[in-house]
C-alpha cells in the first residue's frame, strides 16, 4: 500500500487527544507532511498545525485526507461521511485505519468513482504477496522486538531512523502497522494478511537495498503472546533482521488481553536469535529500549544501567533518554 | 466453516487421480459420507463409488456437492459452471477449496440465491473469530507437527483419529487445511484467516471438551519454513497441545519452495516444546511419523528402529506400518 503525501489530517470531532492518536502521531513523525488539520465542531483534539478547508488544503498541494481519529469501535460515524465525500469531490484521496471499508459506504463509493481518486483502508489487506522466500537479500535491518504488545516497538523503529538520518546515514522506518503506514506512506498492516504470507509481506515491505541501507522494520506483537506470535514469527523471518532491539514496558505484569506474564528480557533475545537464525544466522541483539514513564528518572537510569550491564547492550528510554547509543552500537558493531 | 453431509464428490473431467487428490481423500477418510461421485465425460480420476447423477444424489439424501477437482492454477473450468448451477438448482449446498469465489461467479450466485443453498469456499477465510485468549481449556489434544510442509501431517492426525476411535476412545480429527476440512465437515483453512487470528481460530477449531476427550489437530507447516513458520507458530499456541507428533520425510535435501535444509527431528523438538509451553506447560513429544515410500521395507524398519531409540518414542510410518504403537503411547501417557 503506497498513499501520497502531503496529507490533511481529518480529526472529526473526538472528545479526546487519545482518539485522535494516529493522526497525532503522523504529525509527530513527519510534520513536513503534514499540511493542516480539519475538525468539525466540537472535536477536542488538536495536533497544533493549522485548520485548513477542503480548498485550501488543495491549493496548498494535499494529496491524501487521513482519517486520524477513531469513534469506540473502529466504525465511521456517519456525520464524518460528508467530509469525506467532500475531499474526495475536491480530488483528494482518502485513508483510513477504520474497521468499515470506505468502499462499503455507498455515498463514498459514488464519490471515489466520480473523482477518480483513492480509497486507502489500511486495517484492510487487498494486496496479494507472495510466500516468503528466505533467501538472504542485500541490506541491513533492524528490527524492533517486543517482551509484550504496545510496548514501545514503533515508537523506536522510528527514532533510530531520526537518529541515523541526523547522521547522515541511509534509513528508512518500515511499516508493519497502520500508523506506521500513514507515517511512511508505504507499507502494510501485517496482522491483517492472510496467515500464509506473513513472511513474504514483509519481503516486500522492506525489500533488496544497498549494502549500507538500514530498515528499521516495525515490530509487532511478541514471540511469547499466545494470540500474535505466528504474526511475530512470520515477520522476524521476513525481515532476515541484522540486528533487533528488545522492547519492554517494567511493570507490567500481564501481557495485553490475556492472563500470561511477561517473559524475561532473556527470553526475548534468546528466542529471538534461536528463531531469527534460520534466514539471518548473523542476527544479533544490539539493544533494549524501555519505556520508564512509570518510573522517576533516578529508578529509570538504575534500571536501564542494570540492563545494560546484564545484556552487555546500550539500554535506553527513547521518549526520554534518547536512542544515540543504540544508533552507536549499530555503526561501531555494522560499520555503516 | 460447517460443511452438511452426505457429500456428492464432484470429479469434473480431469485427466488423473491426482488431480482428484481432494476428492480421493474425502472417500478414503469419510466412506460413510460419500454417496456418489458426479464425473464429465472424458474424466479419468475414479473414486471408486457410485457415479450418480445430482437427481438420484438428492433422491438419497446428499445434502453438498463438493468440488473434489481442482486443475491446473485452482480456478474453476468454465464448463464446470452448468454442474455446479444445477446441483444448487436441485437444492444441495456446493462446497469448493478452489482461488475462484463460487458467489464472484453470477450464474452460480444467481442459482444460490435462487435455491437458498449454501456456497462454501474452503480456501478462503470469511469467518471472524476472536484473538486466541491462550487460556487453558479442558480436554486432551494431540498436534501434528513437521520438519517441513506435506509430510504428512494430516494423514497422521487422521490416522490416529481412525486408530483411537476404533479402540472405543473419544477421538475427533480437528482440521486446519481445505481438504481436512471436507473430509471433518468443520474447520477452517487456517493459512487463509488473518494473521492475528491464526491461534484464535484455532482456539475454536479445537474447542474445550470432556477431560477425556482427543482433539487430533492437524498441523501445517513447520516452525523452520522460512515462508510458513508463523501460521505453525500460532496453530501450536491455539492448540495448547499436550501431546505432539514430528512427521518426517526422510529424503528430501531443502524444505518445500525455498533453499533451505530440513531441521533435524531433534530440532523440530526442542522448538515445539520451549514455543509450545507457553500454553500448554506440560506438552510433550510422544511420537514420529516417517513417510518412507522412497525407502525399502527393511531399510525403513531399521530408520524407525534409531528413531525410537535415539528420541525415546515410538517411530513409525502411519501408512505402512499403522499407528498403534502412537495410540498405544498415547493412552499408556495420559491413560485415556
Amino acid at each position: 500500500m503506497v498513499i501520497d503525501p502531503p496529507y490533511l489530517i481529518f480529526l472529526g470531532d473526538v472528545p479526546d487527544a487519545l482518539a485522535a492518536k494516529t493522526g497525532l502521531g503522523i504529525v509527530d513523525w513527519r510534520p513536513e507532511w503534514c499540511i493542516g488539520q480539519l475538525r468539525l465542531e466540537g472535536c477536542r483534539a488538536d495536533a497544533k498545525i493549522p485548520d485548513l478547508s477542503i480548498e485550501a488544503a488543495v491549493a496548498q498541494g494535499v494529496k491524501t485526507m487521513v482519517v486520524g481519529s477513531v469513534n469506540a469501535g473502529g466504525v465511521l460515524p456517519p456525520h464524518w461521511i460528508n467530509s469525506i465525500v467532500a475531499a474526495l469531490d475536491a480530488g483528494l484521496n482518502v485513508a483510513t485505519g477504520l474497521h468499515t471499508r470506505l468502499a462499503s459506504i455507498p455515498e463514498i463509493a459514488a464519490a471515489a468513482a466520480r473523482s477518480g481518486a483513492q480509497l486507502h483502508d489500511v486495517r484492510f489487506s487487498d494486496q496479494r504477496f507472495d510466500t516468503g522466500k528466505g533467501t538472504k537479500r542485500p541490506g541491513l535491518r533492524c528490527l524492533t522486538v517486543g517482551t509484550d504488545c504496545s510496548v514501545g516497538k514503533k515508537y523506536t523503529a522510528l527514532a533510530l531512523e531520526r537518529e541515523m538520518r541526523s547522521r547522515g546515514m541511509d534509513a528508512d522506518f518500515r511499516a508493519t502497522g497502520q500508523t506506521g503506514v500513514f507515517i511512511s506512506g508505504r507499507g502494510a498492516a501485517i496482522d491483517a494478511v492472510a496467515a500464509d504470507f506473513i513472511s513474504g509481506a514483509v519481503e516486500w515491505i522492506a525489500p533488496a537495498a544497498d549494502p549500507n541501507h538500514w530498515d528499521l522494520v516495525e515490530g509487532q506483537g511478541s514471540l511469547f503472546h499466545p494470540s500474535f506470535a505466528g504474526v511475530s514469527l512470520g515477520l522476524l523471518h521476513g525481515a532476515q533482521a541484522d540486528a533487533f532491539v528488545v522492547c519492554h514496558e517494567p511493570t507490567r505484569t500481564t501481557m495485553r488481553g490475556v492472563e500470561h506474564g511477561l517473559p524475561s528480557i532473556r527470553d526475548v533475545i534468546d528466542l529471538t536469535r534461536a528463531c531469527g537464525s534460520l534466514t539471518n544466522p548473523a542476527i544479533a541483539c544490539t539493544g533494549i529500549a524501555v519505556n520508564t514513564q512509570e518510573l522517576g528518572e533516578a529508578e529509570a537510569r538504575t534500571l536501564l544501567q542494570e540492563l545494560a550491564r546484564e545484556y552487555a547492550v546500550p539500554a535506553t528510554d527513547p521518549i526520554r533518554f534518547g536512542v544515540n547509543e543504540l544508533v552507536d552500537r549499530l555503526q561501531s558493531v555494522y560499520g555503516k
